[in-house]
């Protein structure tokens, strides 16, 4: 009988262990729809967060120098790919919360992006520079594509985006050229390479997978490839967008990701002024400025083009103003707190997520009030990706 | 010692039990962004698909007359709400592949919404006409909309869409109305009511939320609602837009949602005629035609809006047109089988899925090379709706 009470005591708690194991992975069974993550840089850490119930659901740590990191998304959503400075590759499983795998694939790198069909992740490298090409489930090596100009040259890479047609583009900041690869078949990608402005610094794609666009370290202007006519070569755009004539000082250059197309306008950071430039689509010409606050950073549109949310650079980076598109006005100053460092839009628009860093939290705003309806806690936070960029181009 | 031996073999069956059940719900852990729906019509069923796979993971019964069935989805993409055309409002989970609850809310209805903030759906109503809104998690009634004109007149309401600033706006077919209710009070909608052109069949709002445009029955032209500016009232657009001067018989009337938006071109389906008409949103004013196989019902973008696709009306529902659009001219016509019911493009646009109804295929083409490239049985497939829709306003 004492084997009997034994064993029935062994199978209960074998059986209280299971059942809250079954009933934690029915806790995991959601959507992924409405996750994000928001990174920890001080920590080398990730927020996994829920954008309906609007609270964190995970910490996930370990993931390196996060300095400057990026983020894009599995096609299902599930996994976050998170891009270090010090060359991680860290694939994070949003439902677990947990680092599946890491890999440390060059010395520095400056952003990656998903493949149009999800199976390909690139990363583009400082150091030794080039792109590399990782299977998106395992992480395996797939392509290497060096960055070596036709003069010889090795490059360090910058501004890579997926492209329709299973492309990546990225620009070669020393080499001063624009390649786009194509990796239909992973292993042997196809590689056109276009003569750039003088050292390209940032690039994006416009949200229909058409423009490429880079901005310029070496000269003024920006760098435009039409990717539906890439014969046409590249074109100079904007030839006075730069630090112009007066040669201001530049506290922080501008991500050129923080560029908002709204409908037919694209709202760009004046680099060094006080100002947002306003630039038609037809001609890529200026067809206005807007007086902002300080010297802007990110200028991004809410999703439907209505609003344009602008952050700063020191000293003003504890301001948040939002620009009415229609108008072309400032119609709100906010601050925050400091150290307003990103904006992330839910998909539909109706709030918007503020890093503000020095205090230590994640800011919910309600984009038609203008007001903060929410607060998270949060590490040092810097930039906030939400799964929604799993299904758009460029992101 | 028997006691012991029976004891034993009840543990081995309970953790293998317990252990299969664990794993089964493992393989239910998986994110929703690459999820979809296909609506098997006569057989009242929908097929949960995975686009990554291409494959079917779960058939779900009993969603009762699925004629004309239209769904959208909840912002997590974990739920799929299908509106039936005999008034049920059915909740599917497609983690699981289970009909979580069905109500049937009228007696005949025509397609609803999910708003904004994804707490609410609305369901359009023939009869007893109206718009009736529920929680999106519970189905529990939110708010009830009689459409009763300021004549006093009941009527049908049709083409209902979510517009930015938790707003549904749809058509009131009889009463010749459009409105926009805000649900910022769920259950004290506030309406703003509008007159429109004559009997509005059909809405469909564009891609950034800001133009209503609603399909007219009795008249030439299209109602355009610029929610912008809401002062400004219902202008009649493209009022050569209809049967026109020669009265051709029309074989289907085309689905406004059926327009396609590629940058500042739409594609609109010619009514009666071999036509596609290309309007441009500047000024809402036709800039070209584009001769194509037969009456146009479903006009297409891929998301990236360098291709248009098309199917048609009997006898011409075996064929498939692919426009370029950077020339505006047909480079592919596909037979890919007898009903062609239905186009749902990946996100990225990579893929189009394909409904061939009387051949009992989903067909799946890669739009580069415009070739087939997977088929899934499917018994009567119509309507293919993916998770995506979730993100974007009007879908």
């Amino acid at each position: 009988m004492t084997q009997w009470l034994a064993m029935r005591r062994w199978l209960m708690v074998g059986l209280c262990w299971l059942l809250t194991a079954t009933s934690g992975l029915a806790d995991l069974l959601r959507g992924t729809g409405d996750l994000g993550i928001v990174i920890e840089r001080t920590s080398g850490q990730i927020q996994v967060v829920d954008t309906t119930a609007q609270r964190s659901i995970h910490t996930v740590p370990g993931l390196g120098d996060l300095s400057h990191a990026a983020a894009v998304f599995s096609r299902d959503g599930r996994f976050a790919f998170v891009f270090g400075r010090d060359g991680g590759l860290n694939q994070v499983d949003l439902l677990r919360g947990v680092l599946v795998k890491r890999i440390v694939q060059a010395g520095n790198s400056i952003g990656g992006a998903i493949s149009q069909d999800g199976r390909l992740v690139a990363v583009a490298n400082y150091e030794p520079g080039g792109v590399r090409v990782f299977d998106s489930q395992t992480l395996e090596p797939i392509a290497d594509i060096p960055a070596v100009s036709a003069s010889g040259q090795t490059s360090r890479v910058v501004g890579i985006v997926d492209a329709p047609g299973q492309q990546f583009c990225f620009s070669l900041f020393d080499a001063s050229e624009i390649w786009c690869a194509d990796l239909h078949q992973p292993n042997q990608p196809t590689v056109r390479k276009f003569r750039a402005g003088d050292h390209p610094y940032d690039g994006l794609i416009t949200p229909d997978g058409r423009f490429y666009l880079a901005g310029l370290f070496g000269e003024d202007g920006l760098s435009l490839l039409d990717l539906w006519q890439p014969q046409q070569g590249v074109q100079t755009i904007l030839n006075h967008y730069g630090r112009g004539e007066e040669k201001l000082p530049v506290y922080k250059m501008p991500h050129l990701r923080g560029w908002a197309a709204a409908g037919e306008l694209l709202f760009l950071p004046a680099i060094g002024r006080h100002e947002l430039l306003v630039v038609h689509r037809r001609d890529w010409r200026e067809v206005g400025r807007i007086a902002v606050h300080g010297q802007p950073v990110f200028v991004m549109a809410r999703p439907d083009g209505r609003q344009v949310w602008v952050n700063f650079a020191l000293p003003h980076n504890d301001t948040i103003q939002v620009v009415d598109v229609p108008s072309l006005t400032v119609i709100r100053t906010l601050q925050p707190g400091k150290g307003i460092m990103h904006m992330e839009f839910t998909p539909k628009g109706e709030h918007v997520w503020l890093s503000v860093r020095d205090e230590q939290r994640v800011d919910i705003y309600d984009t038609e009030q203008m007001q903060q309806v929410a607060t998270l806690p949060a590490q040092y936070p810097s930039g906030i990706f939400f799964t929604a960029r799993a299904h758009r181009m460029g992101f």
